[in-house]
Formats: C-alpha cells, structure tokens, sequence
C-alpha cells in the first residue's frame, strides 16, 4: 500500500482561527481526517507533520526518504525563501506536490515567487482545504 | 445540473505530438473524453472549445456568462500576458480554475509570470494531463 | 465632412453590466449613440467599430486610411502590449486619441504602461463615458 | 454657480517663447482668456494661479478647499516628483482634472510617470492649448 | 536647559482634518500642545515650524544650528525625495529623530524609502499624534 | 523539391506605403515574386502567407507540419511577445529562419527583445528586402 | 493589568559584548530589567523571551495569544526575510511594536527592508536600548 | 562685455562649516570673489544668486533671459531631481555651466545621476573651490 | 594548538547519496576524516557539527568564540538568505572560511549570491570534498 | 571592383577544435576560403583578419577606412562589452555587417545582448558558417 | 617642474574625422599642441599617450609612477567597463582627471556610467577641446 | 609530471607597493617563487605568465592547449567584464582554478560577479598570497 506524507508549515497549525476570512473555520485537524478518509478511498495511506521550524522540516522531508512514496507540503511562509526544504526535497527524490490554501497570484507580490516550486512535481494553489484533497488525489496518481 | 466550460488555449490542439517528452502522448480529445467520463460521474455536464486566436477565447469567456457555472482554463501561451483574457474572466464573473500541464515553475523564467492566475479561484499545475481531472474535480467542488 | 472612426477593443463589448462599479451602467450603444449626436453638433461624421481580436483591430486601423480623418481607439487590454496595434497606428499615419474610461493609474501597476501612448497624439484618461466626449472633441480639434 | 481653479506649475509662465517646436506660440494668458471664455459658456467661474514653487502649489491647492469645486493642474517638471503635491490635491479632496500639454509618451523616459495621476479624477495629455478647454469641459462634466 | 525645534513638513497643517481615517481628527496645534507639555515634563524647551516649502524647511535647519540641541522632523511627502533637507541636516550636525504618524511601511511601495532616514540619529514610525511623543522623548534622551 | 513557407505578420501588408523612410518602396509583392524566383533558383518550392492576428500566424505554423520543409517568418509585431508563436514553431519543429527587414537594434528599447529568436534556427536583420533574399538562402541551406 | 512580551531574535543575546562600536555595552539582562522598570513605573507586567531560531520565534508569538496584550518584537537578522514570523505577527493580531538598537537605513543596503513592519503597529529604530524603551512606552500607549 | 550668473543651490550658504573634511574651509564669499576676480582678467562681468528654494532657483533661471550670456550652476541637492530647474535651464537655452564641488562619482549612489546634466554643455566636477574658477573660464570660452 | 570548528549546514548530512552527479559517493563521516587526519598533520585539533536548524547554527557559532580559533562553514542553503548566521559570525569575530563543494556559480542563478561571503576571510567553492581539504589549510594557514 | 574586409574577434582562430557541438568542425581557414571563392563569384575582393586583443580590432576597424568598402565581423566575445569597437566602426563609416556563428539566443543570457548591433547595417546570426557566406552576400548587397 | 601626462584612449586618434557633427575638426595633434602651449604658460612640462589597447593604457599609467605628477584621461570607449584600467590609477596613486570631449550625459545611455571616475580626483566633460584645456588647468592646480 | 600554468591578469605585476593595506608587501615574484617551491613538493612544474592586455591573457590561455595540465588564473580587473577570457578557458578544456587575493564580496558591488568562474572547476577568494598556494593545490588534486 502507498505511503503519503503531509508536510504543514509554519503557522498552518493556526487555521480555523487565523485570518478566517482568507481560509476558513475549518481547523488543520479537520483537513488530516478529511485526508485520511480520502486517502483510505483512494487505497492509500497517510501520515502527518506540523512545524514552524524550517530547519525541522528539512529533517521531516529527509526522514521521508525510504517510509513514504510520496510528500504532500504547504510550506507556507517558507514558500519564498526556504533554499534548505527545497534542496531536501531535491535530495531524497521523492516525488512532491505542493499546496497552497489561498491563491498566492491575488496577494502580495512577494507571495507569487516560490522557490520550491521548481523541485515540485507540481502545486495546487487556491481552492481552501479542498486544495489539500486535491493534492492527497495527484500524490495517489503520482504513484499509480 | 451544473455546467462547466474548459477552454483551450493556443497549441493545446496539437497534444499527442507535440514535444511528447514533457507532455505525454495523449491526444487533446483523449483528455476531453476522460474530462467527461469524470464529469458524468461527479454530476456536471461539461462542454470543450479550442482556438489558437487570442479574441475567440476572450469571445468564449464572455460567451459562458449565464451558460456556464465554471470555467476551466488552459491559456496555453497567452498565459504569460494576455490582459484581453484576464479582463474577460473578471468581467463574466464565473469563476475560472487555471490549468497547465507541464510544471511551469521548472522552464524558462518567462513561463513562471501568469496574468490570468489573479482573476482566478485556484491553479492546478504540472501533473499532465491528471491535472485537467483534478481541475474538473476543484471546480465541481466550487459549485457545491 | 470630416469623418472620426471610434475603436472599441476587447471586453468593451460588455460595457453596463461589466464591473459596475468601475464603469457605471451605460452600454456601449449608449456611449456611440452619445458621441453621434455630439459628433453632428461639431459638424463631423462618426462611424464606431468593436472587436475582441487584436488582429482584427489592426485591420480596422489598416482600413481607415483614407476613409477617416481621425481615430479615436479604446485599446482596452491591449493597451499594455499590442505592438501590432501600435505598429499599425503608426504606419496609417490617421491622427489618433487614445481613450481610457478608468483611472489606469490609480489601478494595477501593470495598467499604468501603455505600448500604445507614444503614436497617439495624445490620451484622456478616467472620466467614464465623458473620456469618450471630450475624445471626439479632442479628434474634431485636431482636424481643424 | 461651480468654480474651478487652474494651477499653472513650473515654467509655464514661459508659454509663449519656450520650446516652441513643442508647445507653440501661445502665451499663457492668451491660455487662461481663453479658459475664460469657454468656462462661461458652460455656467462655470474660472481663477487661476501660477507658481514655480512647489510648495506655493501645495498651499494653493489647500487653500482651494472650501473656495473651488474642481481643480485643473499641469504640474510641469513638479509632476514627476512632487508626493508633497499629489498629498496635498488628496487631501483637500476636491475633484482634479491633470493637464499636460506635450505627449508626454512621447519624449523622455522619466516624463512617463506621473505621481500626481493617482489622485486626481483623470488626465488630458498631448493636445496643446486645447488639452486645458478640455479640462475645463472634464471638470464641469465632474461637477454636474 | 535643552531646546527642541520640531519641523513638521508639508500638508501637517491640515491634521486634523486630513485623511481622518489615516490619522485621527486631533489637530497639529494640539499635537504642539502635547509635546510641549511633555517637553516641560522632561525638562526641554521646545519650538515649533511648519512649512509646505522644501527651501524654507532646508532654512529652518540651517537656522537650528547654535539655536537647538535636536531636531524632531516629520518631513511629509519630502521624506521621499529630498536630498536638499538630507543635506541640510547632515550639515547642521544636530542630532535629529525622524517622526511619522502612519506606519509607512503598509501603505504605497514609494513610502517605504526615506532619504531622510540615513542622516538621522533614528526613526519613530506609525503610532499616530503618539510618535511625537515618543520622539520627544528620544530627543530628550540623545541629550543626556 | 524542398518546399519554404513565409510567413509575414503584422502590417507587412502595408509595405512600399508604410514608413518609407524606414523600408523603401518595395511592396509585399514584389519582394514575394523576388523570393519566388531565387527559390526557383536554388531548386526550392516557396509559398506566403501574410495575416495581422496573432492566432492565424500560430495556425500556419502549424499547418506547415508535413507540408514544407522550412519556415521564414517575420513576426513583425508580435516579435516581442507572442508566446503562442513561440510555441508553435517550437511544436511543429520545422526548421526556421527569422526576418527583420529593419535594424531593430538601431530603434526602440522594446524592438530588442525577440521572444521568437530562442526557438528559430537563426536571425537575418536588418538589410530591407534583402533579408528575405538571404533568408531564403539561409533556408535552403539548412535544408541540404 | 496590561501584559507585555518583549522578544528578541538571534544574535541579541550576544549584546554587550558584539559590536561594541554599534550598540554599546549595555547587556540583555540590562535592558530587560530596565523595561521592567519602566514597565511597572507605567502600570504593565512585562515578560521576555529570546531565541536564534525562528521557529522557535514564530512559537512564542502564537503563544502570545490569550496571554499578552501587546508583543515588542526585535527581530534581528529575521527582519530581513522571515515570512514565517510575519504571518504568525498577522494571524495572532496581537498588537505589535517593531524595534531596531541601530539606525538600519544607515547600513547595508539589505538591513533597509523589513518585511516584518508592514504588520505591525509601528516602528522604534536607531536608539541604541533607549528604542526598547521607547518600545514599551508605545506599547503601553497601544493599549489605553 | 559677456554676463555670467552663477547660481548657487541649497546648503552651498553654509560652506566654509560644513563638513569641511569634503568640502574645505573657503566660504562661499571667498569662492564669489574668487570667481569675480577671475572673471574681471578674462574680460566678463560676473554676478552671483543663491537659494535654497529649489522654485526660487527657476525664477533665478528663467530671469537670467536677456540678462546673462552664460550661467554657472551648482544644484546642490537638487542636482537628483530637479526636472524644474532643468526645464528652466532648457527653457531659457543660455548656455549652462554644472559644477560640484566634491567627486559626486565618489559618494553615495544616488549623488551619480544629475537630471540636470543633459541640458548642459558640461559638466566640472570634483575640484572643490577651483571647479567653480575652471566653471568660469569654461564659461567665458563657450561665449567666445 | 590551534582549534579548529566546522559546521555543515542542511543536508550536507545527506552527502553520498545525495545528487551523486553532482557531489560524488563520499559521505559526510569520510570526509570529517580525512580533515581530522589532515588537521593533525598541520598541528591543529577539528571538531564537527551539522544540524538543518538555521539557528541551531546560530548557536554554534556563538558557542565557538573562547573555544576554537577558526571557523570553517558549509552554510548549504543558508548560504543565500541567512542574516541570522552572517549576524553571528559577525559578532563572535573568529577568522572564518567559507566552503562550497560544488561550483554554486555554474548552478541556478539564486545559487551565485552569499549573503555569508562578506563577513568571511575568504572563500573556496567548487573543489568537491577536497574544497573541505583546502578550506582547513586556509583556517590553519590564518593562524599561523 | 568592390573590396570586403572580414575581422574575425577572438577565440575564432580555435574554431574547428573549439566546442564542436556548438560550432562545427570546420576551420577558420576553411571559411575564409569558402568567402573568399564566394566573393569570386559575386565580383568582390576579400580580405581577412584575426586577432584577439580588442584594441587590434579597433586598429584593424580604423584601417579600413579608404580600404575597403564594407566590413563583415564576428566581434565574439567582445559582442556583449566592446565600446571601443562599437566606437571604431561608427566613427569609419563604412557599412558593416555583424555575424554569429550561434544562435546567441538561445544560450546564456548575458550572450543576448550586443553592443555593436546598433552601428552595424544588420546581422546574421545563427547558421554556422553559412552565417560568413550570407553576410559576404549582404555585404556585397550593400555596395551595389 | 612639474610634469603632467596626458592619455587618450580608443579612436581619440582619428580625432578630426570622426563624427565631425560631435567633436569639431581639430586633430589630436593640434590639441596636444595647445595643451603643450598652456602647460608652458602655467609653469608644467606635459606628454602624450594613445592608444586604443586597454591593456597598452593600464602599463601607460603604471609607467606614469615617479615619472608624472598628474595624469589627464579620456579614457574613450573603455571609460564605460575597463576595471582594469581602474585599478591601475587607483593603484599608482597619481592624482587623475578625467576629460571628455561631449557631453555623454546627453547621449546614449550607456554613456552615461563611467566606472573610471570614482578613482579619479574630477571630470570635466562636454566642451570640446576645451575640455582638454581646462582638464591641464585643473591638473596644475591639484599639483599646487 | 604535470604541469600547472599560473596566468596573472592586470595590475598584478603593481603587488608589492599597490594598495598594500589589502594585498600585503609581497611581491608578485615572492609569490610566484613561493609556488614554484610549494609545486615541486607536490611534484608538479609550475610556470608564469601576466599581462595587462586581455587578448594577451586569451592567447595564454589558448597557448596552454596540449603544454599544460591546469590552469591557475587571477583575472585582475578583466574578472568582471570578460567574455573572451572566458571563452578562451571553455574552449581549451584544460581545468581551471580562479584566485583572488581580496574577499572581492567584502568590496565594492561591481566586484562580486566574476564572468569567469562559470567556466572553471573552482574559485579561491580572499587569503591574500596564500589564495595561490590553495591553488597550486586545488590544480594538483583536480590532475590526480
């Protein structure tokens, strides 16, 4: 059976508080069990990672590499800067989508560049938690 | 019962032969078909419109307001700066999943600046042509 | 008689019921009809033209050489990188107005550049219909 | 009845020998007579001020707040720079038509920015002595 | 005992009135008020100048020197661009804070530079009529 | 028998009128008969095409797939932008040469750039007619 | 009473002995225990934090909710680039005061971007430890 | 006999005290007489303006009309962006000398771009008191 | 003796089997040997630490000053971003050298920037495991 | 009869060992051979140059002059930096024609851009060393 | 007696000829003639170098050590990139003046930057041969 | 035995008495005999060669082809600007070591981007004389 990983970043423990107006009342907790009942449709498994430390999310995506066939990561804040999370996902080979809940194109300009984009197989941008299943849905056709 | 409309931008019609070793062999009505079968199944009728001609697509954006519940869009080369098309999604007020197949964000610089992507709900980019399904998939679910 | 040719490009066309808040709720047809009565009371004659396709707009403005004496040209988004519309205004050499009906620089950044400005005589910028009165005014003045 | 104060910036009191290959042999009182005449076919009254100070222009444009309906400035070389200016016209809030009497498209570089343009209602650029009669049409068509 | 000469750059006048939702209805006078009251408090004389001039304001510095132990500034829209205060001050060698209500940094990207910035001791930014009052203070406090 | 399509894009229909001073008085015509006889000579089949909008021009490219052996474009206007053309020389692989007959590097900032010359075999520039007469050589020696 | 969490980012708990030249020799422990001072002259609680990682950063702001009112933050070589802490600032919607020992638009060209200000209230800069000081009157001064 | 005005712009009234490690201990009295002498050698009357007014400046210009033959002009400050006294300079066309004092290539970035020096004949820079007597005899030698 | 520390910043843990191309098969252990072996044959002592937490190297640079003489660093991804590290090499003033194994300025164009190089002795970039080998003679080297 | 100077700029002495995969194997001398039989044909007479140090280039550029009646040159990597030649060949007047054995577009960035391209009468770029064979013919073009 | 060298870079040599429209028809003969002439009257032996080799230029100034004590540049076209030409005046420390003979801040833009003035003590540009002569001036005068 | 060519760019010669509070008293012979040592304990020939000439450098460079195993290169001034040199070294395929005596990122902006290094196997920056005996290491290690 498949193993999928979902990497959440910084401050993504915070939703169903934070900004609703952008992202909803739906918390992180409801997404993962959204996810792991979509995944276990789908014939897959699923685990899950939160930190707000970049450098442990490096840790967590080289973890990866031998125990999941595929990662899911928002990498939220570190999305435009973090060169350590992209070169680990360049590093272990294991195939990656990337999500983003809010559609980064109609927010500040700084927000539209991702450097991690490039080491992704692709990104999933702007549909609220339904991001997240759409991803869980790409990771599992990823591996098929 | 809901309708969606995917559009298709310039070169699209050549999918099948065109630079296969980024885009696969599958040709454009091979993905309209299973776009289809996929629609059937989530309960939304969907229709297909193809042009090379920049205004013919901004013709079927303004085309779709009051026929269309959603639109999803791949505007091929006019991505990068196509104000007419933009202009046209903002005014119709449908909303619009913006589609690529290849992952933009790994070729050239260019390529990674999208004028539609603001007017959008969301963006599905770089898994072939699984991303049109789960473009299908994000806009069933903004309907509902 | 001199003779004025009005050019409406893309998404005009939508006019009253586009972005209403922007653009009040006057049609197209209202503004031409507007324009034809002033055009009459300055003793000149006015014909309109209307398309979504920038090639078509250059062949309207190939097209009015010889036939008008001024034009007045709404390049809508086109205005931000249609160096064939500029290219064509410059070779017919048929002294142009350039109209907005918006603030474009009190709107995005990208709207406060226009490829077209530098071959038009000159531009009237941000008072909704009235941009289009004071631009047969400014075209029957440059005729005189 | 509506009142309407034009502001005349740097060197336009040279009107008349400056330049003239650009802007003609009209002198700026011939400008401002003219103004004259046609604010008082449209019901309007008429003053004017001419400075090359810039901060004689901010206190003209504060001390118009109670006094005049509408504004009609051409910055000259302050149009370019002058934040103290453009602060000035958006706190009075009184509506402002901007005035330029070359293309400014059409010349150097940096006379294609205009940080005054944000905060007023719209701009005439380009026609000579008329881009002020049309002013003073767009600023009575802004009071009624 | 210590002398303070604040210099409120141009458009301060109009505090109070101005932009309201910006920066509160208390007036300049009363702001002057505060502060001297403060002043006394603390143990410092303090002045005051208003001016909407880049010149006369580059005066008044000049005119502090021998006269003032500190300069509060709040330059205004001349924050931006005026290289001529820069001078002035670097000049005089009076130790200066420079002050801003708003918090430049969440409004228009041509805010977010000061010229000013560089030449004096510091900078207090965002806390409305408050700022004064803590650049009151800091001025106090380079003096000791 | 090797087989050449040119394509001219928009306003070369408007040469031996347009802008003399520029490219003489030779018209689209003659410098069509001009290539059609050096083709004969050098043992080559030639065809043209000519069309102002952007998506015909991407509809012959793609059209010469299997149908010619190679392509002489001018991109005229579209040059500097057209992605979809890009796009479609490059999906087609049929080998291409590309025409200016002026020295864009002698005019404007914005002549400069060609998004097409990444994707066409290599550039003739700036010798008026004759560069379609070496284009076509260019074309010809590609092909044996 | 009114609490207060002052935080300080890497680097800070060197002071005292770093770069004497630019912040002085006063020590952490120094400056904390005189806002205490301050802080209880004034009627607030105060507390402090300090880390080198900027997760750990991003932690203690989202800890602050519920417990503090207002949040004094350095943020130390983060200033520059962390999103990560100023979507946590964002999210928390604890009022925030931004400090700065050295006068930042008087160094490195990097050192004058803060990508934290424009989520927060204000900005104290250049005061050496009389900014934090200022800091926690501003904070203070937020609250009332 | 040839007239030469020289015009002095902003803080250059303070020379002799200011930062006299750039500049030396000369006052501008002693340059004046320096120059005057200078001057009345090489045949020419010379007469002297100084402001810090960056508008008086541009009456200063626009006066020397008739008046002078030549003008020797130090911007100081305003040298950066002055489109003001550059359009008087244009405006009046009597031929201009630049001066600096310092090596403005020397000094801080933004010092390197004079937006006055395109309507110059030429530029002396970097002499300290002497640039002002070679700006005397570059003037005498451009009238002759 | 001299005492000698270097820290590998993220995912230099995974070396051997990361993007072999590029690195080569010797793991990190392998090459901490070798510059141990090599550290004794020139008289010094070497100690190692990695970590993928930014300011977890932080830390470790503090805690060199008073324990080691010199500071050889691999700062990974950091390299490009990290003010928090350069911050602290900085201020703890032990002589620093800069490693990278590959040739960063024959990589993507955002790997050619270290926001660490300026606040190193030196640099040495390229070499593979031997850039470690060279990177120790220099540290030793900056001793003696 | 008409006479052609050919510069060929540096490193093209190597050419036919130099990266073949980009140029070739062909020799230096082949081609001139091959230009020079051409030039036969056409009634021309051809000369030849090479060298690798700029200056000798500008002397070669500045012999021309009363010489020969075009110049064909291949400023390698001079093309992207060489004022001084660019200076040269504007200053001699004799029409010249630029040659690129590459498609310099479609390799590094920095290649792209040409400071000679301005003052030559076009280019040829991209054909290997066709590239030589059209530019004799343009050349000779040019004279007749 | 002190001794000045003066050093004329790349195509100064056709002086005369050249683009007579710009430099005027003295030969460089005839202006080092003159300088010698003013050099005598003001009490200095002077010399002459060109060449239009950047390296020939950077031993001219090395050489110019103990055997000058001023030296005058037109450093030509290399004025706009030669570091090297740079670090030998920065490094032989004889104080230099940079001449050129038009006004560069009115042409090209390029033109503009002179990487060689922040090394020199001054520049005089624009007034021709004059130039030259106010540069021996300026030469002398640093020497006294 | 493998032999190792050292090629000194511009200005280097000058080390010794050039600018010795960055590059030390060492003369540039001290260095070279200092490598010669250093080289035959590693058992490699070593030979030398400067120039202040580009083309002269490119020659070396060419020259070295089949008579040397590496090269050592310190590019002086040339580091910043030449394209020759650089694609002299691609073209001759023998491995490279680029050599700097200063931290070039701890001086001027223009300095830190080295056209060169892209093409060599590694850079050594910034430990005055002992960045070449690195070097001759680096060389005799890419050789075994």
């Amino acid at each position: 059976m498949k193993k999928i990983l979902v990497i959440h970043g910084p401050n993504l423990n915070l939703l169903g508080d934070r900004e609703n107006e952008i992202y909803g009342k739906t918390t992180l907790d409801d997404i993962n069990n959204e996810m792991k009942s979509l995944a276990g449709q789908l014939g897959a498994e699923i685990d899950f990672y939160q930190s707000n430390i970049e450098g442990e999310i490096v840790n967590a995506v080289q973890n990866a590499r031998g125990k999941f066939d595929a990662l899911v990561i928002n990498p939220g804040g570190y999305t435009h800067y973090s060169v350590a999370i992209r070169d680990a996902i360049s590093a272990v080979k294991v195939p990656t989508v990337e999500v983003h809940l809010s559609n980064i194109h109609a927010r500040e300009e700084f927000r539209q560049k991702s450097v991690i984009s490039p080491v992704t197989k692709g990104q999933i941008i702007g549909f609220g938690k339904e991001s997240y299943m759409l991803a869980v849905r790409a990771a599992v056709s990823l591996l098929s």
